[in-house]
């Protein structure tokens, strides 16, 4: 009898967007003539760069001749774009990162719930809370945690992020092998100093952990001081693992292109205490599981690091925290307590006495505008909701004075 | 302590073409005079069709302005999408698949290497030998094989495919629970009639067991009786998940993009014996840990299924029949046994007296051409080699030239 993985049961409701644009969909169809205004997923609204849109174009006409084509790519990703990853992102900043620690995939999404698969079924993980909800469901998935009561999973070392600490996570009480990281965070929109980075990269190594850092956001950090990657910290080489995306820095959540950064020194443990290779690990996963990214996506995302690309894309940044700071400075007229908006596209807003999903209700109903509840983050997040900024200026100036209006 | 996934500890040497493609930079180097041709891994050569191209540059036009522009897609894919792949893959053929039932990702790699994701580890497996190794490899970096020994991973039912049964799977003896099948069979070419898949689908209601259906190949099926899906068969739908890429059909091996088919009809069993809806379960494996294929990839797939795309692929597959009707007329000649080249590109032969590995390096040495040692495709595999269609029609011509002279 074919008997199904149990711990599927285990998951709640389902997964928080997919749940967000049901109650969407049912709130259009009931008033059609309403006009959305969508600051909920996170999702870009910008049009490729242009320097892009020649790398895909140009991408797609060498797979349109023999001479030329594409099939099988390497399954870690063209060396071109590895090598222009590694430079920009990494060695420019003094991050010593060569491009065979890099693996492309099609996103971050897919890298964050996969690469939990290289470790023992038994580890402890610590998760903030709140939190992107596909790194807790993927460890519910893999049977590493117990069952869900009171708004948690047992078995999950949660780390609190609220306003006593600065939305900061603060080092565990308890042994934990497995950390997530997330900064610019998603969703509070808060950010490490190097200072609080070095903190995680000292208790890893005096734990023999592992710190899975997503820095999907850093393109929104523009504060010079501020790290962009975990490996501006001395010693993170060995303990971490950084998550990267095209998503957020270059529009791509329709595109689908991402990056692993794993060091070749990043060690874990096999039962018996000998060291392993996670980099040999993930090579052997990664080739097995996967076969590459597109070719003309891998050379839209090549072009990213051009000259131009380089330009461009900063100046959709740009634009995006423009708004951002628009909704930081409404979001205070309005009288609510917030965070983020700075090194960030998200704010995150203190509902006081209202509950997360009745505030996502009134926003839809009342301004029609959709934002993501803060509970859909964890249990952190019941009084708060995450507005983003990824949307035109003209409907992000609309929607704050809607806003404004229905909560008048 | 971060403890590593002692499954992946069982994994034997590494992935089959990464170790080929060691083995023939290796003899490049030694020998850069030499024209090398390739009829190994599988992987086509002629360009994507001009229908394909231009679907494909008209998704990347779409995304060059905020007005069209596409972020995260539906999950699943496209409607657009899985509506033509239902009405032509499917409706059709008669076979009443619809497009809820579709889900469309970056290839059938991941998806064969994921879909077990969602069973219990204590499953019995039923494997055919020769077989596609990613749906070994992955089934032990899941745990659910002992160590390998002889050959073979303890715990496996292995389904020999060897001259005797036509290099068709028979009915295990003993009761397994899921059940890969392949047809036309990679690596051995053989193609199952409908009498045949009929067994299996009776075999799998009567024991409660699943069929992991891999029909990557369809598009080489020339004879109308052949069934080109399992829906095809009676009751299918029930016992059977049927996974499809556009790599084969209309070359997108660097393009990427497949999909995998989950009737509503399908059900497997929890710990309490009550039926699960394996379509619910995927959905939510899919929504939690994958983000959706490229937009403009969707649209080129989408162009597979216009009147001109329709025409332009099947030249292409014909093209490559053509071919492999060349490799086997040539094999024959040289007096070997050997089975496919008819209604699939892969031509298995018997090399008798010779180890898979042994004849790889002789026609790799001796004719610089790169075939696929049957030893990478498991035990049953051991004296045999795969011969690929996929090349031009002039190196097939001086491949099988070139081999006929090695061998004289």
């Amino acid at each position: 009898m074919i008997k199904a993985n149990e711990h599927y049961s285990k998951l709640k409701a389902s997964y928080l967007f997919a749940d967000i644009a049901k109650r969407v969909e049912k709130y259009q169809l009931a008033n059609p003539e309403k006009q959305i205004i969508k600051l909920g997923i996170g999702d870009v609204t910008k049009a490729l760069a242009p320097a892009v849109i020649k790398g895909f174009h140009d991408g797609v006409n060498e797979m349109a001749d023999d001479a030329t084509f594409r099939g099988y790519g390497p399954s870690p990703g063209y060396e071109f774009l590895r090598q222009a990853i590694a430079k920009n992102d990494f060695q420019d900043r003094g991050a010593d990162i060569s491009a065979d620690e890099i693996f492309v995939s099609d996103g971050a999404k897919c890298d964050t719930g996969n690469f939990q698969e290289l470790f023992a079924t038994d580890i402890k993980v610590a998760i903030p809370d709140p939190v992107y909800p596909a790194y807790l469901d993927t460890n519910v998935m893999a049977g590493r945690t117990g069952e869900f009561e009171n708004g948690r999973y047992n078995g999950i070392v949660y780390m609190d992020c609220l306003k006593e600490n600065n939305f900061m996570p603060e080092l565990p009480n308890e042994d934990v092998d497995l950390i997530y990281l997330c900064f610019p965070n998603n969703p509070t929109g808060s950010i490490a100093t190097k200072q609080e980075l070095k903190k995680w990269v000292d208790y890893a190594k005096d734990n023999k952990a592992l710190i899975l850092f997503d820095a999907a956001y850093e393109a929104f950090i523009r504060d010079k001081n501020l790290p962009r990657t975990i490996y501006e910290i001395e010693g993170a080489k060995e303990v971490a693992v950084e998550f990267r995306s095209f998503s957020k820095t270059a529009g791509f959540t329709g595109t689908r292109c991402g990056f692993i950064v794993v060091p070749k020194e990043c060690m874990i443990f096999n039962a018996k205490n000998e060291k392993i290779s996670l980099h040999d690990m993930w090579d052997r996963r990664h080739s097995t599981k996967f076969n590459g990214v597109s070719y003309p996506v891998q050379k839209a995302a090549f072009a990213v690091y051009s000259d131009e690309g380089k330009i461009q894309v900063k100046k959709q940044i740009d634009y995006y925290l423009n708004n951002a700071d628009i909704i930081s400075k409404a979001v205070e007229e309005l009288g609510f307590d917030y965070v983020g908006g700075e090194h960030s596209p998200y704010i995150w807003i203190d509902g006081k006495d209202k509950n997360s999903w009745d505030f996502f209700d009134l926003l839809l109903n009342k301004a029609s505008v959709v934002c993501t509840p803060g509970a859909g983050f964890g249990r952190c997040g019941e009084q708060y909701i995450r507005i983003s900024a990824f949307n035109s200026l003209e409907n992000v100036i609309l929607a704050m004075s809607r806003i404004k209006e229905a909560l008048a």
